[in-house]
């Protein structure tokens, strides 16, 4: 008798035969007693078909009117997977993010959402009735078409779920959990049956990107028990949960790595206040990111300053602090775009020192040279050569005991 | 200065070539100082092509989600054209018909309008925007998405124009105007200028298919200056008028006709109270519309019955009137299915006898047999073997001074 909301990601729901095997699912759970709400995302293939249209008639594509346009996508998807339903003997009732009242603020393609009537799906559960919704959509006070921006069906299976207080979110995708690590790259990679949203975000930002960054956030703000289950194989997935209940718990859950950025040192600037800022500020005013930063106090009243920026943005960020160069009279600008950062993530870090220790001592046993180290509370990320990818990642979750069966995160 | 409501059809905004052309047609009407509101349909095969997405999950289609599911067409080209006038520098703002409040019943796929709320237009038109408006959806009092059935666009346009006093509601098609008759028949037809309200809906309804006769209805209703005009080319169309102003009008405006009737008849039926009642209401019944009835008294106690149907709907028709004859003791049944309806259109009519007179005589003097007659105020249809069509049509058209240059219906 628990109440579900159900997220669906594009491939899912990518052509009329898998809007139908989803029906049958949704209809089966709901015969065993559950009451659902189901979130979809468009049919694959479909927002890249609305953005040719649109470049074709204007490659500029106002913002207003792109979420007016791709806001169809999911609109198409909730009438197909409502009308499946409804084929199979199962009630059911499509919204569009309008419709139910997604109130969200007017950023156009990346609206963040601010509150959910849920009176009205309220009502349709106790009648009886599937509650099918369009995600990645809401509207501003204005009556507004907006958009969450890529992904944000995920968001809104959340957000629903935290407006209904939902038993639980599940987020139906192409994977079947969250593992400890990339299958592809470690094969004995095992899926965890639980995981904190702590380290959750951590992977998720770091580069194991199962679940959109901002739906985690919105489920640990309001605590929704999210879990994240494949759409074609049955299995229980991975439970993201908000307490460090278990006290054996395991010391890392995890290790991400992130192969999109390149590495960037400007050495000898004058250890001064403000250096930092004006370096950094510099990059981020041409629009790059930074992610890792790392500085370090020479002996002779000067610095060294390194940092990594998405590779894409490398070429970009080398010219900009070569001329900063010049400006504060920096020694040497230096770069590598063929770098990878690798994360050991765990919340059981906070309660057991030496993991950063046990990481270097397995990378240095391997040969592996540490370029630039970052820690936070719990997680390690480490900058090697690219090379020593695969090598890193399997020394890694072989020395903290990461193969095996089941346990949790 | 005017503020003018235009609406263009599927075929007109059938590409990203296309919607760019009509962006720049009202881009610089609106530069020529005229205020636009710019109704659109789906883009050409967009409607087939989500009916055959919907038929694959559920061939019942049900109609509630149906209506969710295809007013994503619409909604998918207002964005476009409205994206399309943005590049060339024309402000536009797209709005579905929920978000311009096109209250309708819940009526699905085939809902009427009720109400519209044109303050946010109005404001959009203040600020110097052009408003593009979804044509053919609505929304009902719950909120729930609704359309009015195909064609329903010329409605929505005309509703708009009706709710904003606008000066002139201009719908763009694929031909130039409203014909004296088919060209393809008569290739001396000729262009009308202006044609009365009455007189478009007796020829719509005849078969003279150039607009949505609901839209024509409610233009009459609420007085809209309506004019029908080619998107591909320019020319002031016809504008569909209220007013006999004109006392030197033709007396008759055009000739319609329909291929698509089938007719039957039943003979020796006894005269008596509630026989028409009982033979129509069985053809009804079985949801077949009936056309033309024509009833002659005989001498003898007994009556014959003529009346046409549908050609798709003749089988059945002749099937059940068969049935009913031996209940009835009717002493035959017969039908056709090769036959034509061919009327003339008039005005002109009321105040001059003698029309029906003339049409008798061409078709007596080119050895046409009428097989059935009807007439209304403004019309004279008769039924004729369908091998006398284009001889009829012609020498009619000729008779009743159609050919030639301008002049007004």
């Amino acid at each position: 008798m628990a109440l579900i909301v159900q997220k669906y990601g594009g491939t899912s729901v990518g052509s009329p035969d898998r809007i139908q095997a989803v029906a049958k699912k949704v209809a089966a759970e709901r015969a065993a007693g559950d009451s659902l709400v189901v979130v979809v995302s468009a049919m694959s293939g479909e927002t890249n078909r609305l953005l040719e249209l649109a470049k074709a008639v204007n490659p500029d594509m106002p913002p207003r009117e792109l979420d007016v346009l791709l806001a169809t996508g999911e609109q198409t998807t909730i009438a197909l997977l409502s009308m499946a339903l409804e084929g199979i003997g199962c009630p059911a009732r499509s919204y569009t993010g309008q419709q139910v009242h997604i109130r969200t603020d007017n950023f156009h393609g990346k609206a963040r959402i601010q509150d959910i009537d849920a009176a009205r799906v309220r009502s349709d559960l106790e009648q009886g009735r599937v509650v099918v919704v369009a995600g990645f959509q809401g509207v501003d006070e204005d009556g507004n078409i907006t958009t969450l921006g890529r992904g944000g069906s995920d968001t809104t299976a959340v957000a629903m779920a935290a407006a209904l207080g939902a038993d639980e979110c599940q987020i139906y995708t192409d994977v079947d959990g969250v593992y400890t690590t990339d299958p592809r790259i470690v094969p004995e990679a095992r899926r965890l049956d639980r995981i904190t949203v702590e380290e959750m975000l951590e992977m998720a930002s770091l580069g194991a990107k199962v679940l959109q960054i901002r739906s985690v956030e919105f489920a640990g703000k309001y605590r929704v028990p999210l879990r994240v289950l494949s759409s074609f194989e049955d299995g229980p997935g991975t439970l993201i949960t908000y307490e460090e209940e278990d006290m054996e718990q395991a010391l890392i859950s995890g290790i991400a790595f992130n192969r999109d950025e390149a590495k960037l040192t400007i050495r000898g600037v004058p250890d001064q206040p403000g250096i930092a800022h004006q370096i950094i500020g510099g990059i981020a005013d041409a629009n790059i990111n930074v992610d890792m930063i790392v500085q370090n106090v020479g002996g002779d009243g000067t610095t060294d300053f390194t940092f990594t920026v998405h590779r894409a943005d490398y070429a970009k960020a080398l010219d900009l602090l070569t001329k900063q160069a010049k400006t504060l009279k920096a020694r040497e600008v230096t770069g590598d775009d063929k770098i990878v950062k690798i994360s050991i993530v765990g919340v059981g870090m906070r309660s057991h020192a030496g993991i950063a220790h046990t990481m270097f001592k397995v990378l240095a046993d391997e040969g592996i040279n540490i370029q630039m180290i970052s820690t936070s509370e719990i997680k390690v990320s480490v900058v090697v050569d690219e090379k020593y990818l695969e090598l890193a990642v399997r020394a890694l979750h072989s020395a903290f005991g990461l193969e095996g069966e089941a346990a949790a995160g």
